[in-house]
This record gives C-alpha cells, sequence and structure tokens, in this order.
C-alpha cells in the first residue's frame, strides 16, 4: 500500500507514529508561517501541517502548489492539535509533515465537492464520478451495500439458495416493453433482457430448489418518469409447498432485520394486513399510507336528498377529517380547492365543513344544510372542534383516486408523514384481473401466472372481475415495496388464464410453452415475491429518489450521460447482425 | 407450509411424531400387502410405508395410482424402520401413511431423475428443470451459492463496498465482440452490454471508493469453444493507493478462504509467484501446470554438431524428462509420436531417450548420438533409470506451445494430474503488448489501461515488446482463474497507450473521454483484478467443465434449448426500435 493508515483512523494514541497518509486535498489554509491541509479519502479528513520555520523549503514550496482535488501522499508524524474539532474522529491529532509527493493533480472540478454542492441536476450527472466523492451521496451506495450484504445473510441463514437467471431470454409481448439484443450466431433473432426471473424462477421451483433467492438486475424499456430507470435491482425470491402466510412471514423477517441492522427501527412483530378492497374503500389506494388516519367516509346517505344538485347527481360522496386543521383561512381553502382541480387531481370542486373552536359548524355549502345536517356530517367522522372535514364527490372510482390525493396532501400539509416513522403493511387478496376500457380485453393484475383463490374460482368464467387472486403487496408509508403471489403450478388452469387474456393456443405455446410443458412433470404448489430493492434502499436512507442510489444513473432519455451512451456503432457491427437502421 | 418436516430432517428422536410431508415420488415397490414409497426433496429422500392390512382402502388405492415424479403431500406417523439404511440420514426411520394427498401428477420423464442419467446432454438441456431435479447436478448449484457467500462475507470483511455497475452501457471496438441493445427513445443508437465492468469500476476509484467489489455479469458476442458461455460472471475487484503486492495479497487470502470453507482445503500461507518470462521458458504456457515437474531443458548446446539435420536445423530443441516412464513401449512411443503429429499439436516428430533400469541409454537418434553424448544428455535432466526423455525440435515460440502440451499430455498418462491435489501460482509480470502479425498493430496483452512497468518506461517507444506490465494471474493447476493488472491513472500515459493500439485521438475521444477526462480531476493510482466465477466454481467442484456450475447455460450456438431462445420478434417491435432485419 502506498499508505501506512487511512485518513479517518488516526487517534490520540497514535502520538509520535511516524505515518504515510493518502487522499484528495480538500482544503488548504496558507496563514503566512503555516500551512493546514486538509486530506480527505473516503473514510475521513485528516489535518496535515507545515510549519515554515520546521519543514524543508521545497516541502512547504510544494504545498504552496497544490490545489483542490490533488491527489497527494504525505508523510509525517502524528501530533496532538492545540484547537481540537470534536465534530470529527481525527479532530484531536494533526500530522506534521515532513515530505509530500503529488500523485495527480486537478483540474478545477465543475462544481464543489461537499454536501452542500453548487452543482445542478445534468452537470453532477456528466461528471458522476466527481458527484460521487461527495460524503453524501457516497454514503447511499454504502448503505445500498449494507442492504444487499444483510438480505444475502438472512435469506442464506433461512435456507435459500442464490441462483443466477440468464441475462439473455426471450422476448415476451405481456407485460412492459422488451430490451431487445439481435443474435449474430441466428439471423433474423433476439434476446430479450428479463423484465423479471419469474419463469425462470418458477422452473427452479419444477426443479425441486425449495427455495431460491437472487438480487437481481431487471429490465423494463418504458418511457421514463420522474422515479424509473431502464435497469433496476430487485429482491426476488420463490418456495414451494407454501401459502400466502408463508411468504409473509419470510418477507416480514427480512424486512424487519434489515430495519433492525441498517437503521436501528425496531418494527413490530407482524405487520398489520390489510384486504385490497378495504385499502381501496378506506383510503382509495392499494398502498395506503398508515402514518395518519384521516379514513374516507361515503357520505351518500348523509348528504343526498338536500336539493344540492352536485351531491344529489354524484354517484359517490367522500369525506375526510383532516383534525385540527379547522384554523384554515379562506385563502387556504380557495388554494386547496384550486389544487384539488388541477388537471393531475382533476376534482370538479371541493366542499368543507369546519368545526370551530366555540363548537360551531360552518361549511362552503351551508346553503343547503342546516347547522343540524352539518353536525349529523360531522358526526360520522366522530369530529371535534378545531376539525376540518374536506368532502369530494363524483364518479366513484375517480372520487376515491381524487381522495387519495388530498388525503397524502393534507397528510403531508398537517405534518403527518415524517421521515423517522414507518407504518409497515401488507395488503392482501388484490383481484386477478383489471379490464382494458381501450384493449376491451381482461389483464392479470400482478401476472399472468398468479393463481385465483380456490374460494372464488366458480367466478372465473362469469364474473372474472371478481375473482381474487392469492396475491400479496408490501407497503411502507404509502410505499409499494414489493409484491408476490402464490403461483398457478397446474397446467389447464395456466391454459385457462393464458386464455382470459387473449392469447391463442398458439402464441401461449410459442412464448410459455416450456413452462407449460415443465407443470407437466411434476411441478409443486409454489409462491413467491420480489421486493424493489432501489426503492427499499430509498426508504431506508429517507429519501424518495432511487436515482441517489444507484451509482450510475440514466435520465429521463435512458441516456448515461456520463459515458455519452447510447451512441452510434458502426456500419460492419449492424451487418454481423444482420440488422439495418431505419431512421427517419 | 404444506408440510411440517422436510424429506431430509426426521430421526429416531422423531418416532411417534404425527409428520406431514411434501415432496416427488423417487419409487414406488409394492410387495402385496406393503407398498413402500421413497419421497423425495431438496433435502433428502424418507420413505414412507402403507400397509394393506392397516391403511385405509383408498390411501392404499390412490397410493397404487402414484407414478415416478408424481409430486404428493403425505401424512403419517414417524415409526423405526425394521430394515435400517445406513446410507441415508433418515435410514432409521419411515412414515406409516394415514392419507395421501396428489398435489400434481407427471408425466413419465424422458430420462432417469438420478445421478447416472440415461439423458444425452441435448435432451438434458432442453428439459433443464428436470435435470436440475438431479442431487448430483443441484448440488452443483449449492456449491455456487456457498462460493458467492462467503466471496461476499469475504470481501466485506475486507472493507470493499459492492456497487452495482450498469448493464446497459456503450460499445467499444476494442476486446471481443459487444452484444448491443437498439434504443427505442434514441433512434440509431445502442447501448452494448459490459465485457467487464473495466471503465466503471475504475471511475469509482477516481470517485475515493477506495475498495470496490461486485460479482457480476459479463458478456461476450464470441463464436462459443467447448467451455465459454455469451453471459459469465466475473468477481471484479478495484483497489486505490495500491501496488501489485495488495491485490495479490487480497486475493490470496480470499482464495485460501474458498478452498478451505468450501471444500476443506488448506492451501500455503502464500502462493508460489513466477515471472511471465519463466514460465514461459519452463513450461511454454502462461499456466502452467505445477501438479507436476517436468520442466522443460533446452537441448541447443548439447545436441547441434553431431550431424542430425533435424536438430542442426532448428531454431529450439527442447526436452521433458517424464519420469519412471521408461517402461514405454515401441507401440507406445509411436502412438506418442502421431499424438505430437496431429494438426492441433503440429510437431514434425518426436525424439526419445530411453534411460533403461539396467543403466544402458536407447533412443529414437542412436545413428547420430553415441551413447556418451546420450549420457551427456540425460545428465542434464538430472534423468535416473527407468526415466524416459522427450524432445521435441523447431521455431522456438511453436516448439514450446508443443512442448506445452506434450508435458500436459504426459502428466495426464503418467496420473499426476489429481483433481485432488491443488497448486496454486501468481503469474507476474507479463508483457504490455502483443504484435499482431495479420493487423500489424500492437495489441494490449491485458487490456489498454495497464501500466508500464515504470522501470521498462523508457523501453515504450523503442521497443515496445519488451516493456513488461504490471500485471498478474491466478493460475491453479494450469487453469487461469482470474488476473488483473495496476492501472494507467495518468492521461497523458493513457493517451500515448491508446496511440499505440493504434486508435486516432477522435477514436479515442468518442470511446473512452470520459475516462480520459475523469484522469483530470485528481485520480488516484488504483489497481484491481477479476476472476472468472463459473471457472472457479467448477475448479472447487472438481470439474472442468463451467457449464455444469450455470443454472440455465446456453449452448455452442448461443440458443437456451429450453426456452428456445434467441427467436423471432414481431415487426411492430423492430418499428419502435428503428430498425429492420437484413437477413439474407
Amino acid at each position: 500500500m502506498l499508505r501506512s493508515h487511512t485518513c479517518g483512523e488516526l487517534r490520540l494514541s497514535d502520538i509520535n507514529k511516524p505515518v504515510q497518509l493518502c487522499g484528495w486535498v480538500q482544503g488548504i489554509r496558507d496563514k503566512g508561517g503555516l500551512i493546514w491541509i486538509d486530506l480527505r479519502d473516503r473514510y475521513g479528513i485528516t489535518q496535515l501541517i507545515l510549519d515554515e520555520s520546521r519543514s524543508a523549503a521545497e516541502v512547504v514550496a510544494k504545498a504552496r502548489t497544490l490545489g483542490r482535488e490533488f491527489v497527494i501522499s504525505a508523510s509525517g508524524i502524528v501530533i496532538e492539535r492545540s484547537s481540537k474539532n470534536p465534530n470529527i474522529g481525527t479532530g484531536e491529532i494533526e500530522i506534521d509533515i515532513q515530505d509530500i509527493q503529488v500523485l495527480n493533480s486537478s483540474k478545477v472540478p465543475p462544481f464543489l465537492i461537499q454536501d452542500e454542492t453548487d452543482g445542478g441536476d445534468d452537470l453532477r450527472m456528466k461528471y458522476r464520478y466527481l458527484d460521487l466523492r461527495r460524503a453524501s451521496v457516497r454514503s447511499k451506495l454504502e448503505l445500498r451495500h449494507k442492504v444487499a450484504q444483510q438480505t444475502r445473510r438472512y435469506m442464506d441463514e433461512a435456507g435459500f439458495i442464490e441462483v443466477e437467471t440468464p441475462v439473455l431470454i426471450k422476448s415476451t409481448p405481456e407485460g412492459a416493453r422488451d430490451f431487445v439484443v439481435p443474435s449474430r450466431m441466428n439471423a433474423g433473432e433476439f434476446y430479450a433482457l428479463p423484465q423479471s426471473p419469474q419463469t425462470f424462477k418458477q422452473l427452479l421451483m419444477v426443479s425441486g430448489f425449495d427455495k431460491y433467492f437472487q438480487i437481481v438486475k431487471c429490465f423494463r424499456d418504458e418511457d421514463l418518469r420522474a422515479d424509473r430507470q431502464p435497469e433496476f435491482t430487485q429482491i426476488d425470491c420463490e418456495m414451494s409447498f407454501v401459502e400466502q402466510a408463508d411468504i409473509i412471514s419470510v418477507f416480514t423477517g427480512l424486512t424487519k432485520t434489515l430495519f433492525k441492522n441498517i437503521i436501528g427501527v425496531e418494527l413490530p412483530e407482524t405487520f398489520r394486513t390489510m384486504e385490497y378492497a378495504d385499502a381501496m374503500r378506506l383510503y382509495g389506494s392499494d398502498k395506503p399510507d398508515l402514518r395518519f388516519g384521516m379514513e374516507f367516509h361515503e357520505l351518500n346517505d348523509l348528504v343526498r336528498g338536500k336539493n344540492f344538485p352536485v351531491f344529489d347527481d354524484a354517484e359517490m360522496i367522500i369525506g375526510i377529517n383532516a383534525t385540527g386543521a379547522a384554523g384554515y383561512t379562506r385563502k387556504q381553502l380557495d388554494e386547496l380547492t384550486e389544487w384539488v382541480k388541477r388537471p393531475q387531481i382533476g376534482a370538479k370542486g371541493l366542499a368543507y365543513i369546519r368545526y370551530n373552536a366555540d363548537g360551531t359548524l360552518k361549511s362552503s355549502i351551508d346553503k343547503f344544510y342546516s347547522e343540524a345536517d352539518l353536525k349529523a356530517i360531522a358526526e360520522a367522522f366522530n369530529a371535534q372542534p378545531n376539525d376540518l372535514i374536506l368532502i369530494l364527490s363524483g364518479e366513484e372510482n375517480k372520487v376515491r383516486k381524487q381522495m387519495n390525493e388530498l388525503r397524502l396532501e393534507m397528510g403531508e400539509r398537517l405534518g403527518l408523514r415524517s421521515k423517522d416513522k414507518f407504518e409497515v403493511l401488507w395488503v392482501v387478496n388484490f383481484p386477478l384481473l383489471e379490464y382494458g376500457e381501450e384493449e376491451q380485453r381482461w389483464f392479470a393484475m400482478h401476472h399472468p401466472f398468479t393463481s385465483p383463490k380456490p374460494e372464488d374460482m366458480a367466478l372465473i368464467d362469469t364474473n372474472p372481475g371478481a375473482v381474487r387472486a392469492n396475491a400479496y403487496d408490501l407497503v411502507i408509508n404509502g410505499v409499494e415495496i414489493g409484491g408476490g403471489s402464490i403461483r398457478i403450478f397446474d397446467r389447464t388452469l395456466q391454459s385457462r388464464m393464458f386464455d382470459l387474456l387473449g392469447f391463442t393456443p398458439e402464441e401461449a405455446k410459442a412464448q410459455f410453452g416450456f413452462l407449460m410443458e415443465a407443470f407437466e412433470y411434476g411441478a409443486p404448489p409454489h409462491g413467491g415475491i420480489a421486493f424493489g430493492f432501489d426503492r427499499l434502499c430509498a426508504m431506508l436512507g429517507g429519501s424518495d429518489s432511487i436515482r441517489d442510489y444507484i451509482a450510475f444513473p440514466k435520465n429521463n432519455s435512458g441516456r448515461d450521460m456520463m459515458i455519452d451512451s447510447p451512441s452510434a456503432i458502426n456500419p460492419k457491427q449492424l451487418d454481423e447482425l444482420h440488422i439495418g437502421l431505419k431512421v427517419k
């Protein structure tokens, strides 16, 4: 090694030791006779000192040529600092420098290499290798490493085998768009990159692997929203001879272990479980944020028949009680009304009932409702003085979505969504299918391999939309961390499912024939789950952005700004791959 | 769980327990009144017993419908076996069955699901999910899992951070052929799949990550030889402020840990180190198998000038001593001569000197060499009675390669290459460059980022072929497990290297501009290594084939026989990707 110690480890107990440190120049202070250099590496910062009256003239001269981010090797003796810095581990010592060697110089970086940087997003992505030098960024990737290590340890100790499934697989039209890879050796044919190892992990169950897991890269060629990446990582798992409760138990344990070991948070022994139907009814969302209440109340019976046409004509009227928000001014309420009327939310208006501190009630619908009417509504919420009831109405599905947004917004405004609080929830019994109005056909809500609940099987021909699946999602603070299902393991049922989803028998065979054939050779009952690993890391790190937890992310056009990829390739390569460009 | 226990865990201490097992029917013996079923899962085999005189008639009837590989759930009571099987853990008990449930039936598998199977290679690959059911195959993937776990634990404890580098990167023409991925969002542009995370790990060093590792999938679109796969896995590593000895030390430790913890083999504290030049001189190979000696002896001085034109005209004459092989008959020696003359080896002939047990010498070149001449040659080898000296001659580079093959063959024939013996070696100081006669230019022997030895830098303009690199390979039993180098971290030197390798400045900038720019912002001295993970697992498992250690391998045409991939994709997808087919 070119160093004897790192920049984070020297202490008072090392006084008088000769040491050699390597690192980056974080800053230099030149006070005439004395020069201090802050030397930084991954492990910390150590202060170097040169004293013109004692140090060799050429070493002092060399120190004066150093700039920010120069890489140097410095040798000297550990001494006690006169003015100690209690904020850093090495704050009680400094190095009395005997020699300095410049290992590499540095141009002035395009932005400040410190937690509070002046670099904009694009600049930091172009120079991601400099952005990653900032301790606040590096610590996110250190956290990611720890989460991966802990996950593997937990799964290994629980008897799971990590199996690497292939990256070059087969394109299938169900689900999102695949990235494809032209084959040179098989003209006109393509591999696809996996959106998940779904079929392979199911085949491993057919193989008797019993308990499989993998931390694995997956790929989706989707139009990227703010927080989506074309390549992302999953904790993927599958088990044989299990029921829903077994998967939930293993991943409850994993989640508890990670929260405890990574951020010291003790989650409850078992997590809350909520039916999908209840989540939709009470929160208008299959991933409710339970850090606060504000459950939905359906008000149809209470508010109809009072000659208020908006409510009388609405399919559904829903209210929430923003506890303690009665202080909202008229101006604030107007602003909130505009907020729900924005196209992103799409409500037609917002009604409110303010429960004043003096016990009186004031509402935006006083014209239609008497004080007694309002009191009756308030009682439905169990509202108290100082509460504010907010009401939306309209077509049922829409009003649930709108109210979900409003509820989250009010939770935010009232400070009920603290990053330090974690409310974990299993949402279970999702519908098996959802109808695509545009495509006029059924789609698998989870994926085509999810099994219907046996007790709902009778409905599959008569009322497919009412069939519930053995499917479950883990939700933390309103964020979906992952989900899974108990799978179909019977060829006939799997064929029926492909049929329902609009596959011809030929299409089903061409794309999933190998899986259906495998089901004929003794496939065991099995089920599994996948957690979004990037998302889980962001949750543990207290961030909303998965991009911060990815070393080299791509931008919203799927472009790596640093290496400037994708890029053109040479025509000879295209020829070898039997393809040509069709660019307009 | 659908079971109370696995098929591998019940013992005499469990007698009288009611249990429920799930698994596959390995076999059934129906001896009239008694039926035995061997039930198998990942954990073992447990014997079930039904007694017609005690068991319910419908359960017995159900048992008689079972076939091989049916998946069943069976409940009953643990009882002591009358005839115990000491070969399996569960051999002292059996289950007195009360009920059986068929979870899934099975067609008759296309080959036997047991260690010695009757399935050919193609059939087993098409039904890989059944092949993986065999314990001998599954155990290889269990070993792979253990190697990965142990590797991560070792690296983590040594302070390395695992960072996931991207899979969708940029195509570069140096090295092997890239797999590419057309970009839908960036018309006419392509991503490439990484042949290694080389540039990214170097950028992580520029970022100050200090110690990086990753177990990572890599991709090469090469014509596949017997034991190559288009996707393969590496243990990848990079460190800052290091010299060659530091990398060697970390990976010596890792190798020792894996051999000890996985297969209980204690490797020496430090491994042998050999100069590349010595390896070529003594073994004609940069990955010598040191399980046996048989070093090369150059015989030019001893055998020339005796009017034997073959030797007089040869650039190089090399011999090896096959200790104890003097018993080889004339027929065996003729066969060996034919062996070296095959086109794969390409020697013109083979001379031998047999040191008889009685001390006399007999050779194929008696016509030209006296007994004294032969004695002098034998003495150069320190040969003893019963030894056999084998001699090849010709153009130096060729004769070294040929003799390497002959040495390995003789080692094999003499039983000197036992799979239970491990001889580990670091080969160091490889040449920086090798000349491509066909292309008339220099190629990087390792890759363009490898640094020359400082003391050889003066030769880089005058005699590039003589410049040695800070490069090293780990070789076990003649197999290259991995290699690495200390990298260039200076922009000027990196430019010079691209120049030597025939890049125009524009090409170098377009492909590696981001790396060279990164070197201008304080790049530290750094170096690294990569181990072939599939190869390492095969070595630890005592196998020559990496394919056995890959769950879902591809065949020599890069085809996954099970899922039938690659395959055609639909024209709409091609349109979206801005490409068309050019298939003749």
